[in-house]
């Protein structure tokens, strides 16, 4: 497919844009492919430019000395990846990591053609702003949760115990009886699951939650 | 003083802006005060506009349900309060709360005028980017050290232990040494220190830590 095809699909604000900026942004950019487990932006060393999403799925992550990870969020189809281009956002001083989960293609806008792009255009000025807005609602949800109410702890030791109680890793629970039982909303510990699952620690299904990594439980459990 | 001239020396970005966005500004800006202790911006809920501060202090911080709080960063002169503007940005889901630490004075540039401004200067919008991921820094930095690597935890039990060996609420430490003995680096240890010590927790003189709040330190090294 041509490439401005493929933007027109997969760029949401397309339509938004005047035919001056789409030109440019279809000169510059470039289809690249990743796979899975490949390192995309790795803290604030690299800024290769803006990457759109079109298929496959993008992890970013903090990590520590030794390793140790906290997914933040996942990028899906028409994704942006923002902190591919975080050195056009000035007094950003923390480093994400980004990483490719499944095989994914991407369209790459490299570093100096979006600088430009962007110093000249509102629209994606805007929208960018609006992206950065919602990565960090993302990124403070989890903050909250953790260091607030160290939620991803108690439901872990939650889900170990109930699982010890009635001898099963299936746990025949409501999102509201959990939710009860640790005294918080519903839509929260639907969310600290939903959680869970794209970490592959358990598996979710209707009032059913499956524990797919006792080991990876505990280790959250005894944070 | 004229409005005009407290701009001028407070807000930060004034030789930049055009002669039509200084008046613009001049005529929306108001004049307010704040006593300590007073709710500047509670939530998502309200959303006066802009804040340039004067003199005194204010604290921005999360809040659960229960009260319990963590101070995410603190406003001093010449600084922005841009979450009393939050409404502008979209995609903001979280609540930070503002408080009024030290008796302060204010610019406020109400939310309407603000708007209005900021949509039609680029000036302004990037000034309040640069804020915005600044304030971010902030907010990740915290979030790094206490989800992440609980050192909020690990130094508050430090101290007490410390103290508790050495028979006395001050210790005669270098924060080098600190740093070595938790396996961290001196300026995280130092950042750490200065925010205890902005939270009443302890006082630092040259190569001595002043346990003020044993209370205090005793719920974070129990979290």
């Amino acid at each position: 497919m041509e490439i401005n095809k493929i933007l027109a699909n997969n760029f949401l604000i397309w339509d938004k844009l005047t035919s001056e900026e789409k030109t440019k942004i279809t000169n510059a950019a470039v289809i690249k492919r990743f796979v899975a487990g490949e390192a995309i932006h790795h803290g604030s060393y690299d800024c290769s430019g803006l990457i759109i999403l079109i298929s496959g799925s993008l992890r970013a992550y903090m990590m520590n000395e030794s390793g140790k990870q906290i997914t933040l969020y996942r990028l899906f189809e028409k994704d942006i990846c923002l902190f591919s281009a975080s050195c056009v956002m000035k007094d950003i001083t923390f480093d994400i990591y980004v990483d490719c989960e499944k095989d994914a293609t991407v369209v790459l806008i490299p570093i100096n053609q979006y600088k430009e792009i962007v110093d000249n255009s509102r629209t994606i000025l805007d929208y960018t702003n609006r992206i950065l807005t919602s990565r960090f609602s993302d990124i403070m949800w989890i903050f909250e949760q953790m260091a607030f109410h160290s939620l991803d702890k108690r439901l872990a030791y939650y889900l170990i115990e109930q699982s010890y109680n009635e001898g099963t890793n299936t746990l025949n629970f409501t999102h509201e009886k959990i939710a009860n039982d640790l005294g918080t909303a519903r839509e929260v510990i639907s969310r600290m699951l939903k959680y869970f699952e794209l970490e592959k620690i358990v598996e979710l299904k209707r009032n059913k939650i499956i524990i797919l990594d006792e080991k990876k439980l505990s280790e959250i459990s005894e944070k």
